[in-house]
């Protein structure tokens, strides 16, 4: 071939890894799902120790992921769970009481020095430890008093994809195995038939998202709006934006957008906005008819993306059996959008100017 | 006067009523620890009811103040405070048993629909409620079982600045009177130092920040970065320049821009970097030598901003008796600088577009 057509083929390999680890999703879940018992074993220590309170902790999409879990613990078990701060235990060296706290450390890597530094002190402090992670060989492995392996697979791309889809559902599943054995195995099921969804959604998505992801190429800032369980998606697409495509994408809440960042909205600033088919619906609706007002661009995504008025740009997702399991179908429009992006501005999503795949920094 | 004269006058009523409420902090600072008393009545309830868990809600400047929350709380009475979900009970319905809780309902107005309605729900589940609100007749205050009223006077500008001030002057002394009588006299006491500090840092800031914001007119996104207690710092400075500015402004702990946001960075990207005299100091002075290292220009403020090796413009505040108390003087330069970008944009910062005093949405 002459050099012409070899330059042509160049784009393909930006974003070979990334591309390949979300089209690895499904079967990715599915390592995770292997590990069920794990699940119903940890869950049952948990239930003895009488937890009352789970603290998480993580830094970028693990953190993402935690904003998953305050909702997977509190609407399943009824247990309040927050992101706890870091800072308090590590920087400013007051550790509360943890007993009665189930405490979980969450790193791909298993390597983030403070998530291991903090899970440190609270197993000391009395917590029941718990490390989620791609590495049951890792520092937060040793730890922590209970490993749940993310089984995924080695995760080559810097930018997260399959280890944060396999960490919601951790989340969710320890979540459900807490609540009941029933619940758990229920919540297995449903989890093995989002895998099929999954592997019936990205396809078509793959093919759609270079189209959407062109008009973009030259934005340099957006909104990405959810609420409940979905405020994770926006905060994980948000950072796949920022990461991959370098675009200042910040992650808001539909009520938090009406109080300020409205204002800088204009027709270059566009919205993403995830709505999702549960009780925070309406509160979506509304902060997307104020974006479509503000006449910005706006993308409507999540598994009521059909209820949205008048997007620029739609990208529904199917509805899982369960309404909770809704963002581990929503992120993949975001993560294939980035891809595109990416593509689109001859940005690499594989190799990130300036990170790595395991971040030492404090 | 010819009008070119005139047209010359115009920009000094750009902001004006949000410069007054600017220059108003120390008198509104008083005007909070006038009702010191009432801080020591209440503290003495939260003992009484053997308060386990302080559980926040706000929007906006609000929800900012409360990150601050969780280390007042954390550091003196050894509390955990979070920023508690409202969607799980708002919009899904799942209120958990709140006994052994303290619900602070945050609301300068006191009429956030959401905000509201959570405290009610929070009671019926068992939580010692409490308003801080500058409306002590609002829905909100009538909600809770005891009001603090932030006494900081009527504020006019839609952008939040004395209210916000108060805001973490009500959380700081409400939690140093909950770790006891003698920690709150003390914190009343460097309250009122703060204010002196504020009475001499205001006036050099408001000369020098319009000299420092002019070249940054045509910026279009900020990362703001901040770590434990001036992560609240971060948040709020990044709301100012959204909503005053129309700058896309993202609040980043020091450790989360290393994992992956970093990579959006570049010379048109500037980095404002909170540096504070205590133990998250390493963490941001890396983070700032990394900002440097990727070409972004580089704002350093904070108590221990001369210690940000190579600042492009450094911002320094007067150090509190108590480190602690550092964001109610780090906030200041964020406020100014907001005030004069706006102004030099020709944008009003009194009344921006799209917003209103009070927030009814969803």
């Amino acid at each position: 071939m002459s050099s012409p057509a070899a330059s042509f083929e160049e784009p393909a390999a930006l974003g070979a890894q990334f591309l390949a680890e979300i089209r690895e999703q499904p079967r990715a879940l599915e390592g995770l799902l292997a590990q069920e018992r794990e699940f119903a074993r940890v869950a049952e220590v948990v239930r003895e120790r009488r937890v009352s309170l789970v603290r998480m902790v993580g830094h970028g999409s693990s953190d993402n992921a935690a904003s998953y879990g305050v909702y997977t613990f509190g609407l399943l078990p009824r247990l309040t769970a927050l992101r706890d701060s870091i800072s308090l235990s590590v920087y400013y060296d007051s550790v509360p009481d943890m007993s009665g706290s189930l405490v979980i450390g969450l790193s791909q890597s298993g390597r983030t020095p403070d998530v291991v530094e903090y899970v440190e002190l609270a197993r000391r402090a009395g917590a029941l430890t718990v490390a989620i992670t791609n590495d049951a060989g890792s520092d937060l492995a040793a730890a922590a008093e209970a490993v749940l392996p993310l089984g995924a697979g080695e995760e080559h791309a810097v930018a997260a994809t399959k280890t944060y889809l396999n960490t919601l559902g951790a989340l969710v599943l320890l979540a459900a195995y807490t609540a009941g054995a029933q619940e758990g195995r229920r919540c297995g099921d449903d989890l093995r038939s989002v895998a099929e969804q999954l592997d019936s959604a990205i396809p078509e998505l793959e093919r759609r998202l270079p189209a959407v992801a062109l008009p973009f190429s030259f934005v340099g800032r957006m909104f990405v709006v959810g609420r409940g369980v979905e405020l994770a998606t926006a905060r994980e697409i948000a950072l796949k934006l920022l990461e991959t495509c370098r675009v200042a994408a910040e992650p808001l809440t539909a009520t938090d957008l009406a109080h300020g960042p409205v204002a800088a909205l204009d027709p270059f600033f566009p919205v993403w906005a995830i709505a999702s088919d549960d009780g925070t619906l309406p509160a979506v609706l509304e902060a997307a008819a104020r974006v479509s007002e503000a006449g910005a661009t706006l993308v409507a995504s999540g598994t009521a993306a059909d209820r949205v008025s008048k997007p620029d740009y739609l990208l529904p997702v199917p509805r899982p059996s369960d309404p909770l399991l809704a963002p581990l179908l929503s992120v993949v429009p975001g993560q294939l959008f980035a891809w595109a992006l990416a593509r689109a501005k001859r940005l690499d999503p594989d190799r990130p100017t300036g990170l790595s795949k395991v971040t030492f920094a404090r």
